[in-house]
């Protein structure tokens, strides 16, 4: 079907109001933060902003009945092009929707559409004492319709663990234009294991097999304390080795964050009032629960690290806490500034790897930069081995460019090989799909044949995830 | 085919002492803890012990090209009949292949086979300071291959969670003979968002897709200590505005079980020695942790209690902790002995309702008691709405064998109807698979053909779950 035709169509169904079609509107839809859309970006051949099922639903069975795609998308800050039009199609852009439908606190949950804003949700859950503990780092822009899909987590995944955990139920609309609710039709209980899980199933499927609508999620309590302690060392293998004696002396933080001495030069150069210690690895153990729950956990990881590091600092002052997470909350605006021409690419930026293997997969990033001449900066959230990397280039210099995509290649492929996964939490996208069948085996086969059930003509966000 | 020539097939492929065939063994065979099965078992055509992936291979392979049914079963703790061949077939007997086949402790994780115990398996972890945190009743005799494929909880999935939260991948068999590993080929990392999550979809999926042949499981740190809050109330409706107090104010206890008043009768009447207060309810807080946590959120619990309980005691002493937990450990016993020619009937026994509706729930259930004129104890996990129901005739009767049948289908539709589930973590094999259709609308559909993705020819676990 024409361009012209299916915005004249879209148009007829939801009123020109919620479609857009100028050129230089779709181009705001032709790329995400991924380094592979900024090389190759794509116009939708339109963009909806529907903000009822119904809706959906019109644009969905339209496209079924004309094999148009159709490419959900939330706030855009993905970093694998999942939300991208690459194959052609129209993009459902869900970001406006964004209603709380209920809060139920008396159920410890709350009902949202998919546009709602993570760090507004928990704006909100606070008034009832409760939270949506998954903290993404783009926690004040992302979209609970995002996260669901990608399976989001961030800093506090240790102990809180991703999304799926919190996700009770989904209203989903197929490519058929069907509705289906997942978790129970009318269901508001918190356990239930009734059926098959199409929830989890629904959870980081990245769009690949409906639109989701709605999202029933559990929130917990809300922690009273927190606590943050820095530990500096002056071995790499020292690090990982403290995290394990950390879990290993019975305390399972919020989150642990690392540091490389790539991070910590690139945090100096960018802030250097920052002043952080110049050493081979920082962490920072974050801490939260009731005071003297955080107070004790705090002495215990003091004393811990302390067999290991250089030094130990321990705070539960706001102010000082601040300070001791200040380096950490820069480090992906530092990463980008290490060349003056240079800016970071978004690929292999996600891997994961077993704890014991965090050491060896630093060492050997920073070898492969040496190899390719790239300067690499290492972060991430070390507590589940998932490590991001920030390579910097000039995007403008092809031989650059070309080194960069052989440097992310094999970043992949070292995670696989560690035991690792290509992505702890990004997701796969069009940017990880080639490394599906290496991660997967045979398993992949049947992943393809449940896509296939819920989209027998392949027009849910085509070429992302299998 | 007839059972003496797949008899024969399996003894040549297996060898003569890893198959069953004469009857007397296979009556063990023929039910589970369901009342179905005590009504009508159905002895296997033959029982098979594996113990190595290629064996289930060969047996799934044979089974496959002859369009034998499969069952899976592991400790036949089950209350659903879903280990059993109700409808004719092979039985997997997978109790007996139960290996650690790994403990890693450095990255907090342990790979097992499918018959390990639960009890045992905890015990091998704590050498290494770890724990499996899913706490079922049955925990001494339930095998993780079972808990898996029931995605079963217990006592602590309040603040834990369910099994499927611990399972970060598995090696499955498939119908048709093939192995998949889920969670990736090679992985070893704790975070994984990297394709569909087959993983999730397995657990819980009741062996009606493939058979667990090895389980991936994250560990936690070990919590150091513990407490029991024990609150009296002389109106059932204040127990679970009290679980939600004590929510708000911050505390997510390990577990909160309740007692209602036909339950305290029962375990008086069992164990008069016990002497439970005579009330309404009697709520049980189970809280872990650090030591100084421990103590700050038992203090927390019994002020919040106070406010409408008749009585609140708070104990760490392990020898008074284990006084105020007795009641509770000993309800499903007392249950069954409440009438001295009757028997337990294990049938509507595990609903799951909405927090605001529990008091609701168990007024229902004793009016539908009345009703019916059978005399039923209410017990269960009330921190997350899971009831258990246990209902007691003479099964000899089949006049109150029909009432019951009636009552308990009662039972199931009340769930439904205030928004819970009819299965909060015992499953729902073939006992409950009438009302998948109500739960779950037109989601079960796609159910169904994910079921046939795995299995084609319908041959794993008929007439269960779906």
């Amino acid at each position: 079907m024409e361009k012209a035709a299916i915005q004249k169509e879209l148009i007829a169904l939801l009123g020109k109001d919620k479609v857009l079609y100028e050129d230089l509107d779709l181009m705001y839809y032709s790329y995400d933060s991924s380094f592979l859309t900024k090389l190759e970006p794509v116009n939708p051949c339109a963009v909806v902003l529907p903000n009822t099922t119904e809706e959906v639903q019109q644009v969905m069975k339209f496209a079924f009945e004309n094999d148009i795609n159709v490419i959900p998308r939330g706030a855009g800050t993905g970093e694998t092009g999942g939300c991208v039009a690459l194959n052609g199609g129209i993009v459902i852009d869900l970001s406006t929707w964004d209603d709380i439908v209920e809060i139920d606190s008396k159920n410890m949950q709350v009902i949202v559409r998919p546009g709602m804003i993570h760090a507004r949700l928990n704006q909100e859950l606070a008034k009832y004492n409760m939270f949506f503990p998954p903290d993404p780092g783009s926690s004040q822009m992302c979209t609970i319709g995002g996260m669901v899909a990608n399976n989001a987590s961030g800093l506090r995944a240790v102990k809180y663990g991703c999304t799926e955990q919190y996700i009770l139920g989904l209203e989903v609309v197929l490519p058929n234009g069907e509705v289906i609710i997942t978790g129970g039709m009318k269901a508001r209980c918190i356990k239930n294991v009734s059926g098959l899980n199409l929830t989890k199933l629904m959870v980081g499927s990245e769009g690949t097999l409906g639109i989701i609508t709605k999202i029933r999620l559990r929130c917990w309590p809300r922690p009273k304390a927190r606590g943050i302690a820095m530990a500096v060392f002056d071995k790499l293998d020292d690090a990982p080795a403290t995290v394990l004696d950390v879990y290993q002396a019975g305390v399972l933080p919020s989150g642990i964050e690392i540091l490389d001495s790539s991070a910590i030069k690139a945090v100096n150069q960018f802030k250097p009032d920052i002043n952080l210690p110049d050493a081979e690895a920082i962490l920072l153990f974050e801490v939260d629960g009731n005071p003297p729950s955080v107070e004790y956990e705090g002495n215990v990881i003091k004393k811990v690290a302390e067999a290991r590091a250089r030094s130990v600092e321990w705070a539960t002052d706001p102010k000082r806490m601040a300070e001791l997470w200040e380096g950490r909350s820069v480090t992906a605006t530092a990463a980008a500034r290490v060349r003056k021409d240079g800016s970071r690419v978004f690929a292999g930026e996600d891997i994961s790897v077993p704890l014991d293997k965090v050491a060896d997969t630093l060492r050997a990033i920073r070898a492969l930069g040496e190899k390719y001449g790239i300067q690499v900066v290492n972060y991430g959230h070390i507590g589940d081995g998932n490590v991001h990397t920030a390579p910097v280039i000039n995007p403008e210099d092809p031989k650059e460019v070309e080194k960069v995509l052989q440097l992310v290649n094999d970043i992949h492929l070292l995670a696989i090989e560690l035991g690792g996964s290509t992505t702890g939490e990004h997701g796969v996208g069009a940017v990880r799909r080639q490394y599906a069948e290496l991660e997967h085996g045979r398993a992949h086969n049947y992943m393809k044949e449940i896509k296939k059930v819920f989209d027998p003509k392949g027009i849910m966000n085509p070429g992302k995830l299998i």
